[in-house]
């Protein structure tokens, strides 16, 4: 190992306040750690830039533990043995993990997965066959459930999560309808994937009625990954039974006005809905059941993904940011650099 | 039968816009109808009033069918056979049934069902083991499921539902805390029903730092009456996994403001949440089940109950109208007469 290299890493230097900006975070080089007995140096070739990552730079109480300040942000990572002392893992071998937002991670191989690049490229395993694909996969068929014939809402359809859900809705025979932000979204929603309808929700002048004409028997699943007023129209339509996997709220994870909107609790008791928070982790025990499956689909051209790629480990930070104005179609990475072999 | 005897009705005369007045409605007088073969004439013992009720009044989409304009109100009725051409009840026989807000309904025989008086007077019939235990029971064990040492927190906690649902959770081995309206309503759970805290939200300035200093290892479910502000603060204080039976919204039945607070889904993704609305019929297969356990119960002096008894037929709109201002303590009720055997 080349003492020499040198790492470049990114840390939490200030909790944002609504908005997070490029003052809150730091660049900061250091040598690279050299691997212990049982460790692996891994260099990053893609990283994965998520809407949840924004709670952890908060303090607030969550599901996972706030980062650090002072520290590096930890994500999804694909990357490359370059050193191992491991039995695990041998220089060039392709790995995912949770890992630092730098250059090279050097870490016990325990902590790693090695990814199979006959089945997909390896940014793939940051999104259909990752954390965004298992996501969709559990929260839809575990809490949303839909049955043929049904209606399936899907906000922040375009979005890493998104294309999933409704790409597995169809699978299940039901009606979808995907929320996006911008015409080339839904046009590929439709196009694409395979949508039933598409509506973009900033140039609807009238999100109600543009959801109504789009579920003309009612909304039987909503999965939610935004919040907000669009969540708001859509639970006026909701049907007898419906069912609310709340994946995310994108919406309101910068806001700082209190967030106030129309009470559900009325319309919740009026239809029997149910409307659940999860996160992937609740589904540990069956994640190799949701990759088999997921797999199983992609193999047979049933779920199509799209990435959208920044390029440099300096834009990290501008990609998660971007996540926020929507910019993305598909799965965010940022493409650090090229495998070696 | 007497075909002398004049029968006395409440009619739907007007839908109520927010709170309805004594003018929404109408007594008319009929002469009481001739049972027809397979047919009973039922007395009206006990008739009891409930917030659901108030939906009906109205007409939108809802899981029970608005009441017509010009009918009679329907609602749960004890009453005492007074002449039978069925072979099912004979003259004496008392029973429940979901009739008509009148003096006498003539009714086909298999609509009714027989009550025992051995186990608990009749009016007992329209509570613990009626609608509102049966209520309490399943919301609470189907979609709560309180385990020992959990934290329990139930709206409208002294009503007709909310004082099972606490008995019901302390049986579980929960800790119980009630919000309710009065002090004599937070004495009522803590001493006669053994609650281990009671809130009123009424008097206490700062309901979220009361609920705070009552649940102090946070709250893992919330057994809602209420809706509206009470509910509001609750949900801050839920733990992971918190489960959230949606009973009732008594808060927003009369609301004509659209009924604005904080947005509740971020709050639900990150505890991992659940929130289930529900009624009664949603048990239908099972309400033997859960009369038997109230019954059980009830016996074994586990479960207490209190009513609030409204004397007079022509008393009735009043004793609906006060449930909106949390005038009883246990199930509201209206004695319409007394049985003659």
């Amino acid at each position: 190992m080349n003492q020499q290299l040198t790492n470049k890493q990114i840390l939490l230097a200030t909790r944002p306040v609504g908005m997070p900006t490029e003052q809150n975070f730091e660049f900061k080089e250091i040598p690279v750690a050299e691997a212990q007995d049982g460790q692996v140096v891994v260099r990053t070739l893609y990283l994965s830039v998520d809407p949840y990552m924004r709670g952890r730079m908060s303090d607030a109480k969550s599901y996972i533990p706030p980062y650090n300040l002072n520290e590096v942000i930890v994500g999804g990572i694909v990357g490359e043995i370059v050193e191992s002392n491991s039995d695990l893992f041998k220089a060039g071998d392709k790995v995912i993990g949770m890992l630092g937002w730098q250059l090279y991670n050097t870490v016990d191989a325990m902590t790693l997965r090695q990814i199979d690049e006959s089945i997909a490229p390896v940014s793939a395993y940051l999104s259909v066959l990752g954390l965004t694909g298992l996501t969709a996969y559990f929260g839809l068929l575990d809490i949303g459930q839909p049955k043929e014939g049904e209606t399936v809402v899907v906000s922040g359809a375009a979005g890493s999560v998104g294309m999933f859900v409704g790409q597995i809705a169809k699978i299940m025979g039901a009606r979808v309808v995907g929320i996006a932000g911008t015409n080339e979204k839904c046009d590929y929603l439709k196009n694409e994937l395979g949508f039933d309808a598409a509506i973009n929700y900033k140039t609807t002048d009238n999100i109600g009625a543009a959801l109504e004409q789009a579920c003309p028997n009612g909304v039987d699943v909503y999965f939610d990954n935004v919040g907000g007023e669009i969540s708001d129209a859509v639970m006026n339509l909701l049907n007898d039974y419906a069912r609310i996997p709340l994946c995310g709220a994108i919406s309101s994870y910068n806001r700082t006005d209190g967030d106030m909107g129309p009470r559900i609790l009325t319309k919740m008791i009026k239809t029997r809905s149910l409307m659940k928070g999860f996160v992937l982790g609740d589904y540990a025990d069956r994640q190799l059941e949701g990759l088999q499956e997921l797999g199983k689909w992609l193999s047979e051209g049933k779920l199509k993904y799209e990435e959208t790629i920044v390029d440099g480990f300096d834009n990290a930070i501008d990609a998660f940011l971007q996540l926020f104005q929507g910019a993305n179609i598909g799965k965010m990475l940022v493409k650090v650099s090229d495998a070696e072999k």
